[in-house]
């Protein structure tokens, strides 16, 4: 195969990716807040060999919203107490270059790898709600252009205040009384169209070189910004054939931009429903749709097409074929007209589909069924692993862990333990290049 | 005494309070982010009892800064880890508002209590050094009193966003399907001078009404704000009088805002040196002020006095009388001045003492003796406890728990066991009144 092992990371949005899975009976009530709830979670995935926690952010919401996104632990808090119940799993969380500092991003995502001895990884977004803009003294969101524009430089200073401290800059020597080197201390000077940025940041090199960076977005903005600067990335795809492009395509574009293809990997999100026997996995599904009430269902799909607003519209009918395309989302809403065109699918249909996968690909079966489905897509190039969105919590999680996993781990395609103590090591990811390898730039 | 127990915090700042601490030879090597190191200090306080850890913070340093600023953990993220090991403690962190955004803040500690059981504080600053301005696109620091303003328009910000939901807002009804109560959810739609901020806060109500809020600063601006707003205040007090006129003036200025002067405890910081033995205690400080080189006392001293460059005056001469008054840190400056006068010191005899208390009063003494002058400050109203800074971890600590707690418990003056689950429990405040008590606000 050539691509060494699958890599799988485990996303988390409060009680699964199921949209109704907070009405699951095995689910705690109040788990959205509870740690306990996510601790357990944690150490079912690091039992399972996963390479990481993915959680989901946002800085808004309205009544409409996933459950998950009302009221929610903020991510890199979480990941601290995580840091503390886990040993080798990664912990990546989300945070938007929109509404943020480089600074403080570059520092939160740093301390973190000190507390989990390099574990830490940062899922680098732009912002997809225009509410978001209303919590932070904008009266409206930024253009899709602009917030790529500026999640670019942000990354770049973020890499570059990530670079402050030297390995070995830190001495502590208390004989001489001499704390740390100053040659080997860097600021970063940066004076760019957004950010204006001295540094050094105060916090010393990265166990792990850097922490990981993850990005998702699939418009052509989204793929640049990624080709040129994530190690990881995360996408929506939903056939064999689509997901074989966008991996190609990424990986060339990497190749342009000077960097090796496995330097790279990408992970399709992927709804997997696990049971013993195939019904007793479609069962499960169908259990969880029925919960969806059909408000839930038309206000996402209406969401995920720009706010376009289906309520014209008979629900047993056809999309209308002049959604209009608009700042947010476009990659997704793009997706799901192909995917309403291929399968015939009703406003109805489609609306208890999207609800239910949430824009992301969705497989059933028995343990080997699935392994099945991810070996397909592993070996076929379209992936190099997956970003499990597994339908509530903890059981769906069980279920892959105690089912599938072992079938992977014996086909070859899985690890049988972590391969390092870092994420990058885990991830089959070489430690990135020093910046002043070579300079002697002082503070 | 009618003001209750004592309330002690531990203030945390790397290795330990005393600038040449991270050179004590019984202070494991590379601490500043080591999760072991403050997870053992964090056991040793909770076993102590002791209210809160109260975690110091700055967003920029240079090669003169304590160690303790150059690398260290982000105060949030390190309480997250640190609310998992503890079960008890209160868990304070500084965050300025001046380089943050009221939404982030607001999250970040509601996030931090739901994960703690309701143990969370934020330490309110506007920021000391000038140089943060130029890590967040600024070229310059905002003045002391647009600092000021903009400080008390982010709390009121902040204690709003955190009133979003009210107590049982959140049902997670899985028969009827309602996650949530609408009428119990209510936006800020806050527009002022430095902020507009629509809300809701995407995280419930705090287990304990609200995070509480720390302030120090003792300018008038300060004093103000921190009448108005704080629960806590942290001061630096040098003398008993000086510290009862201090008690007397916050909790006169309280009243003048309605508040009972119960609702806020005043504890100002206080550098103890504990042996078994005089001797012993005044032993452990001389080893250490011999580890301060003159240079980083003089650097010390003049960063105090609004970066005033004393080279040109004789080390064993007294402070000149012509020191500008600067924007930044008038309080201490003003402390620090009173101080050589008073006691009639030298520059280097002052650079020492400051180097080694940074601005905070130093005691000496065996138990009986160091619990004497706490008393003596508690009873006599200068303070409703104290935040210890104590010189080196963990030994020192180790010495105040193992020594001095016993002692003051048996004078009845400290808790044998926590009063509470949360920290406003064990603090003796009432949960704060919510906004929405008796309106029907919709998101």
């Amino acid at each position: 195969m050539g691509q060494g092992k699958m890599k799988l990371g485990l996303f988390l949005m409060g009680t699964g990716h199921h949209i109704a899975s907070w009405r699951h009976a095995n689910i705690p009530a109040k788990s959205a807040e509870s740690f306990a709830f996510f601790q357990e979670i944690a150490r079912i995935a690091e039992k399972g060999k996963l390479d990481m926690l993915f959680l989901s952010d946002g800085l808004s919401f309205d009544k409409h919203s996933h459950p998950a996104e009302l009221v929610r632990f903020e991510p890199l808090t979480l990941l601290g107490a995580l840091s503390v119940v886990t040993s080798h799993i990664g912990l990546a969380a989300t945070a938007t270059t929109t509404y943020n500092e480089p600074f403080h991003i570059a520092r939160k995502f740093l301390s973190l790898d000190h507390l989990s001895g390099g574990r830490s990884a940062w899922n680098v977004v732009t912002s997809y709600y225009q509410t978001e803009a209303r919590n932070f003294n904008a009266k409206q969101h930024l253009d899709h252009s602009i917030r790529y524009k500026r999640a670019e430089e942000f990354v770049e200073v973020v890499k570059g205040l990530w670079d402050s401290w030297e390995e070995g800059a830190v001495l502590c020597d208390k004989d001489s009384g001499q704390y740390f080197d100053e040659s080997k201390l860097h600021s970063l000077h940066h004076q760019g169209e957004f950010f204006s940025v001295e540094g050094p940041l105060n916090s010393s090199r990265s166990p792990q070189g850097r922490p990981v960076i993850v990005q998702a977005g699939s418009s052509e903005e989204g793929i640049s910004l990624a080709a040129k600067t994530a190690d990881v990335i995360f996408t929506a795809q939903q056939t064999l054939e689509g997901a074989q492009a966008f991996y190609k395509k990424v990986k060339e574009k990497a190749s342009q931009f000077g960097r090796s293809p496995e330097e790279i990997k990408i992970m399709p999100g992927l709804a997997i429903y696990t049971g013993r026997t195939e019904e007793e996995a479609e069962n499960k599904y169908s259990d969880l749709q029925k919960l969806i009430t059909p408000e839930v269902g038309l206000q996402i799909l209406s969401e995920y097409l720009g706010d376009f607003d289906l309520s014209p519209y008979p629900l047993d009918g056809p999309l209308p074929s002049d959604i209009p395309e608009t700042n947010m989302n476009q990659s997704r809403r793009k997706l799901l007209i192909e995917l309403a065109d291929r399968e015939n699918m009703t406003i109805r249909e489609l609306s208890i589909h999207v609800a239910g996968s949430r824009g992301h690909r969705i497989i059933f079966g028995n343990p080997q069924q699935i392994a099945d489905q991810l070996e397909e897509w592993f070996v076929n190039k379209a992936c190099d692993g997956f970003n499990l969105m597994l339908p509530y919590f903890p059981d769906s999680l069980r279920d892959f862990v105690e089912l599938v996993v072992p079938e992977l781990q014996k086909r070859g395609l899985f690890r049988e333990e972590y391969e390092g103590a870092t994420l990058r090591e885990n991830l089959g990811l070489r430690e990135p290049e020093y910046r002043y390898a070579r300079k002697g730039v002082e503070v």
